[in-house]
């Protein structure tokens, strides 16, 4: 069966429950707490040199990393990712820029607050967290106002890529008030067959 | 013809010029100048509403962004990005690597003292960056010590990725020294048909 070993805190790794949930795929949930440095260990290192959660064990022990990759491993050959040409494309593009524009501010000041419990210890640091994630939400706003998935492809994993922090951004300080379609989205989202939220 | 508009001086947009010499087609380099904040004016946000290059442009108008995606899009039916399956999920995980271990230290430090020049305005913040850098380098050794190319497929968009700001990692202040299989495999890839660097 397919494991997965994540922190139940992590979005990153709620992304990967979730794609085997969307096609329905059973596997086994391994629990890491990263706050008690159980990715540092050699037994971890051994799994993944880059020290992260989460990773994906499959039958033939082969060891995947990086949620963005699992996503699309999982995902291909289902209607969770188009098969190829622009329609992928416009996928990968939200991917990337979930990992590199999104997920680096509003996941590290939920980080930070929720799970550190450390609003204080951050408070010089957090709010070039907020005006980085909140330029990441105004670029999620420019699509979701107008449409209904962040590609024409409907729902995808650029979708579940994105819903991961956005749905528990409150967590890290950021209000969604001013984002109406963002709101939206996310409530359409949590309507899919077999969503399972992070709360 | 493809248009790329990119910083002549950035590794994110020399990897879209890189694929394109490597799958042989013709496009036209627009020059876009970040420090002059030609990335923030209204014209370059309608085409990326999130202000960052490279992008693309292609004939019918369609405009790509995230260097990720557009190596994937190009790279897509030639043998730098494999077809399907765990070859294919080998290059994704190392492009996902690369933009979120890798390029916010490396390419980071670099910006800060190669291209604004402003080493000692950052010296407070520089050395979390090479921290990160070389846990980064640390992956990429463990891997290249014992191989050619980062995966098994021969050179993919992963080395494309990868290679960007690796080959002027010394701009951000690291030295490669400890880096025996990295350094080898920067020769590997210089050596390469239609290869051009950044320098």
């Amino acid at each position: 069966m397919i494991e997965i070993y994540g922190d139940g805190q992590s979005g990153n790794c709620w992304k990967v429950r979730q794609i085997l949930d969307f096609t329905a795929r059973p596997y086994r949930w391994q629990e890491v707490n990263v706050l008690a440095r159980e990715t540092r260990t050699p037994a971890f290192l051994a799994l993944n040199p880059n020290g992260k959660v989460p990773i994906v064990r499959l039958d033939d022990g082969t060891v995947l990393t990086e949620s963005g990759a699992i996503l699309c491993h999982f995902a291909e050959g289902t209607p969770w990712l188009p098969e190829r040409g622009l329609p992928r494309t416009r996928v990968l593009e939200w991917l990337f820029f979930e990992q590199y524009s999104h997920e680096p501010n509003v996941a590290v000041a939920r980080y930070w607050i929720h799970y550190l419990n450390a609003k204080d210890e951050y408070a010089d640091r957090l709010p070039a967290r907020w005006e980085g994630g909140y330029k990441a939400l105004d670029v999620m706003e420019r699509r979701l106002g107008e449409h209904e998935w962040l590609t024409d492809a409907g729902p995808t994993v650029a979708d579940v890529a994105l819903y991961a922090y956005t749905h528990v951004a409150g967590e890290g300080g950021f209000t969604l008030e001013g984002y109406p379609g963002v709101r939206a989205w996310l409530g359409r989202f949590a309507g899919l067959q077999h969503y399972g939220g992070l709360k």
